[in-house]
């Protein structure tokens, strides 16, 4: 029987996109059911009752919900093609710091940006040193993952589908301070499994005016 | 050559009690250095220079950080004995969506609780209601890692060294409200891994009271 998977989804959400995109880098086949996030159904109350919140793979009739314990899984499921995590426990111990560090960091720093509130120019500083930071881990491999994408490629990259977001809102320059970082990106964006799972960076950018709009934030 | 397993610890760490337990669990004999919060030396300084806290576990000279990712590579680098987390993945997921959700809760609201600004009463009513979540997770199992202590046994129980100074500073009853959560708690502690890795939870209470009359808090 062929594996049933599904994603709870919604387009622009980076935490979605890691999910998309660690299938993409496997090569699964899946079923995408986008979820209208103002008005919950039952099939994300259902699937994630504790947080109510998207992404949700279900495989196989069973959820698995949080984004990077479902790359974990969609990993560990899926083992015969593009392992995600290194299999050696400090190598892995190693990935997983990183991307705990990115989960900690890059959401709210960037949130804190865009919304643009009076502490914007700290969130700024503090998210160009955060990205210095990864930048100084990335060093000269052309992946965090060494060779390939790996857990913590799988981690960032949807977050830089924001970057540019982030960028207009904040008036500044990330690949002024970040050059590696950026160049990383783009190595990252001609792959094909790259390309097929994370929008334009334009297309969250025109969907953010529009939900500013229909807030009323200036 | 045998292992050198150190541990740069703060003992009331609800943080650094989930490695000294994961470690007591699987009887790996350690040394722990105790560190200097408020005047950090060059040890924990060098061994965790991006979050510069505790607890870090040096394992023959390389450093792991923040304490669930350091409980993982236990569990991953002792597999002989007392396995914290199913081999099982989606079973494995679902242990680290709890230990996900302590972490996203508990410390957090705890805290609100003792440090008792305005917003105590709505964090006391959130506590119970995720320590409500949590028994019902824990259902009838005598642990939540089923017949044995596992993963989000460790994630959880050093937290309820710190239950004692919820109450006393909330003034308000946990075993009222959640009372298999308790037995539970009970029936760890009978644990000599348990009992070894954990302080009483009055000395906890003191150490609070102490903290509260040095920041001069009322």
């Amino acid at each position: 029987m062929a594996d049933e998977v599904v994603v709870l989804d919604f387009w622009a959400s980076p935490f979605a996109m890691r999910v998309k995109l660690a299938l993409s880098e496997k090569g699964i086949t899946y079923e995408c059911k986008p979820q209208d996030l103002l008005n919950k159904g039952p099939l994300l109350l259902q699937a994630n009752p504790v947080h109510k919140k998207i992404p949700v793979l279900i495989h196989n009739g069973r959820s698995i919900c949080e984004s990077l314990i479902i790359v974990r899984y969609i990993d560990e499921v899926w083992t015969h093609v593009s392992p995600l995590l290194p299999s050696d426990p400090y190598q892995r111990s190693q990935a997983l710091f990183w991307a705990d560090y990115i989960e900690k960091q890059v959401y709210d720093l960037g949130k804190r940006v865009y919304v643009a509130q009076e502490d914007q120019a700290e969130a700024k500083e503090k998210l160009i040193q955060c990205l210095k930071t990864l930048e100084t881990e990335l060093g000269d491999k052309p992946y965090f993952g060494g060779d390939g994408i790996g857990f913590v490629d799988v981690a960032l990259l949807p977050f830089t589908t924001w970057f540019y977001t982030y960028e207009r809102s904040g008036n500044f320059s990330i690949q002024e301070s970040c050059p590696k970082l950026i160049a990383w990106v783009e190595r990252c964006r001609q792959k094909q499994s790259v390309s097929d799972a994370l929008p334009h960076p334009h297309k969250i950018y025109d969907f953010y005016l529009l939900f500013k709009e229909a807030l009323g934030v200036k």
